[in-house]
């Protein structure tokens, strides 16, 4: 557990409240991070049934397979469990919790729920549904103190990562060498594992979720490095940095990483309370239309991150919604060039009551490496 | 692309026959692996929609956000392709393709699409539902030469991890030390990446899903380690061996070792064209609950293997399919004492027409570990 049982309590009452609220009879939440936020049990996915439910009244119950009873108490959940047995079929167990509380009312159900767990839900229980993600949202977007204090580690860690680059980035090394040295730094610099990893030199730099590859890298290639993983007590981190593997570089290259940076630099500095997340989004693309790069930034500026890598808000054009203290997103602008190069960059900050706090502090500069 | 485009060519034929054959329009694939068996392409899993559709007639697209086409195209996917913008609603462009084909036919959605997208394809194109899972099975539980060839691969790997096991498991250490010591060693024993990793010692071996702790491993401890990993052909991995970490067995122990080993032996034996999965489940079982530990037999015998680590056939209790040469799938008995020990032992293996073959052949037997 690595959410306090206070957290936990205090959390799950605050989304009985928004289920009673939203007139839903309940909120069903599979094994994922919503469960974790809510209980602090991180659940293992699997086509085995692990099932949050969250009635608007009456006490939440999760419904786990037998197998994992004895790690569900061995990380002290705190909530009733109801274990069911190989032969037994879980959607009738939650049907029956359901009927306890909540009798016909709607259910929202986690938004990341298989289908095939969703389609057994609604079979056995009959209810009508909606998606929980946007009640959910509203619980999860705001981080507390403990939370902001996990991704100011997350990011920490993340950026000493990429402060020791210079070790393993260098030419005539594949990007799959890089990527598993990476790797491993991740862990031992402070994640739990490694979530994913990005090294698009040359070429692959214009391709934004380009992963690794045998390319081999060469003296003078600009390396876009995109990197990530998932601390002990669940939170991620995510930052990326552009690379100069060698070699010198060229005005053009210079030249459009000059634009890139400004417009980071400037969404970073446009975060505030009460700015709608799709004004820091225009923020950074103004910047690059105005200098002619605009068709090539095919992306939005960033998300939400936290338990997920990705989650609300999304920094992204037709997003009105105001950001308030307590939002941590990612402010990532690229601009790639197809079968050429490009680049990004990349820090997660954390909306306060005096501004902005970026959570990655490294140099955002283009980075040249050795000689 | 870890599958040649003919194979690709050939299981998308296969998958519209049998949309055809079931009457429906289309089938909805969402980024995972049934996309990626029909592909070859191993999408990233996100809120951003990759959806493979597959219609009963006419040509499959894939529907990719934008940012990932150079990726995509890279991999080298055959099928057509139709990218969407950060701004556009990639929910009405696939509906979009179900109207030019399949109008208002039923439509088979993957099983592990997230509710979230579930809910949006189906608010946009309004056609009924239902899960593509017992279609996607019968396509993918008959693995074809190259997969046996790629899941014996797999098996090989990671009986090379456990043959390396007294390098890393001794009294002293904690699970996590030796857990991290196997992530590296699944990796550069032949795994793209280690996918899960149980060393539960002492009392933690009760507990069949328990991953690793911060517990320090004593002399004389069982210790059950479960791990598995995905090639780069995609292909899982999954083997369990029991251990002894240094110290002697006690009578106790030993007995109902043989006990678990003689069930798992007499299940693998048991496996042959024909035979119903539960009967497999049954052999197992019997030998168990006849020594008087059935109760201590929490869980199924096994489960599919593939390209997902849990997949059709299951073997269990109810599961009256009957096994075709083809069909892997992992033989795991295991018996627990819960806040005690507990023991299983798992291979993977494979109907063939010839009977059974183990994909995992390390001993069988309880490994005593150092001195």
């Amino acid at each position: 557990m690595t959410t306090t049982s206070t957290a936990a309590a205090d959390r799950l009452g605050r989304a009985q409240r928004a289920v009673a609220e939203a007139g839903w009879g309940a909120v069903l939440l599979s094994a994922g991070t919503d469960l974790r936020y809510l209980t602090g049990y991180n659940a293992h996915v699997s086509e085995r049934l692990t099932c949050l439910v969250v009635p608007a009244d009456g006490e939440p119950v999760l419904v786990i397979p037998e197998l994992e009873a004895p790690m569900v108490e061995a990380a002290g959940a705190t909530t009733e469990l109801r274990p069911w047995a190989e032969t037994e079929n879980p959607f009738a167990i939650v049907a029956g919790q359901l009927r306890k509380t909540s009798a016909a009312g709607t259910v929202g159900i986690g938004n990341r729920m298989w289908a095939e767990h969703v389609s057994q839900l609604l079979s056995a229980a009959g209810n009508p549904w909606e998606l929980a993600g946007p009640l959910m949202a509203q619980l999860r977007m705001r981080k507390d103190a403990a939370e902001a204090a996990a991704l100011l580690e997350a990011g920490e860690a993340i950026d000493r990562v990429h402060a020791r680059m210079g070790q393993w980035l260098r030419p005539g090394r594949t990007e799959r060498e890089v990527g598993r040295d990476i790797a491993e730094a991740i862990v031992t610099e402070g994640h739990e594992h490694a979530e994913f990893i990005i090294v698009g030199s040359g070429p692959n730099a214009a391709s934004p979720h380009h992963l690794l590859s045998d390319r081999v890298i060469d003296a003078g290639d600009v390396v876009v490095v995109d990197i990530g993983g998932i601390t002990e007590a669940g939170y991620c981190s995510d930052s990326t940095r552009t690379y100069i593997a060698g070699g010198v570089v060229s005005s053009e290259v210079a030249d459009f990483y000059a634009v890139l940076q400004a417009a980071q630099v400037a969404a970073c500095q446009a975060v505030a309370p009460g700015i709608p997340a799709e004004d820091i989004d225009a923020t950074a693309r103004n910047i690059i239309d105005e200098a002619g790069y605009g068709p090539n930034f095919i992306h939005r500026t960033g998300h939400g991150i936290g338990l997920d890598v990705h989650e609300d808000p999304y920094i992204v054009s037709g997003n009105n919604l105001p950001i308030e203290a307590g939002m941590a997103f990612s402010i990532e602008p690229g601009i790639y060039f197809p079968g050429r190069y490009g680049a990004r960059i990349e820090d997660i900050v954390l909306c306060t009551t005096e501004g902005v706090r970026r959570l990655n502090t490294g140099s955002r500069d283009l980075i040249s490496l050795g000689a």
